[in-house]
């Protein structure tokens, strides 16, 4: 599990890490670095583009999204302090809503489109954006503590 | 559609009708009455302990769960004059979340167990619960309304 990237030593790396390790109930994933586990994360424009956006997204691509969402309220719940309850719905078609909520608020709220194809460019990019949802997550407990203290 | 019970003439049962018929794509409801259609929401305890909860509850069952959150929310957007989101998950064997939001505001957030025998022992129980359910969503939207309006 050695990797030189320090970007794999931050909070979220690691809880991604932690989230992807828990859907493995067999071990195959055992040995395998952490740039190989997260690999999946990862799609170029064109990798996007080759994956068909027919029917419903499997369980594994399913589990992938979820694992995202889940490390978001991790990392919520550990800088408020309350619980974040995550909820990944997909309705058809790769067509869903991602909620997570602090007591009575919610803290993120966002459409899902082509969830088949989720990914990111590149590990640094995906870090961005789970950073910019924490921060907004976390903001708005603090605008509203009383809320999310409900 | 001739019913002589003044609770079919409330709001909440109106819009429930309005709910399971908009599920009937092919007319096989047209010419039912109100307590016909809604006939499946009352199970008398004997009729919930007959039904196994094995598996995960099908197709039928769960739009039936979902009309009933839908008509509430359809309540709370009429009542409060903002949108009223509802969100029916289930994940696995009848268990589930659902919520409503308006704005950040999450003003229904209940737990689902056991949807396989989602019912009432009467429709005045239903009615019941339902403006309790309602009654307390009103009143967290007026309480917290800032965040309802985000």
């Amino acid at each position: 599990m050695s990797t030189t990237d320090p970007l794999f030593d931050t909070d979220f790396m690691k809880e991604m890490l932690r989230q992807v390790r828990a859907l493995d109930s067999y071990g195959v994933y055992d040995g395998k670095s952490a740039e190989q586990l997260l690999a999946p994360y990862v799609l170029s424009k064109e990798a996007r583009a080759a994956i068909p956006i027919l029917g419903d997204p499997d369980a594994v691509t399913l589990s992938r999204v979820r694992a995202f969402y889940n490390a978001i309220a991790v990392l919520v719940e550990k800088e408020c302090g309350q619980m974040a309850v995550p909820l990944v719905h997909l309705s058809h078609e790769g067509f869903g809503r991602v909620l997570i909520t602090v007591g009575k608020l919610v803290v993120l709220d966002r459409a899902l489109r082509d969830a088949h194809r989720f990914g990111f460019e590149s590990f640094s990019k995906m870090k961005t954006e789970a950073d910019k949802q924490l921060g907004l997550a976390i903001e708005i407990v603090g605008r509203y503590a009383e809320v999310a203290g409900l």
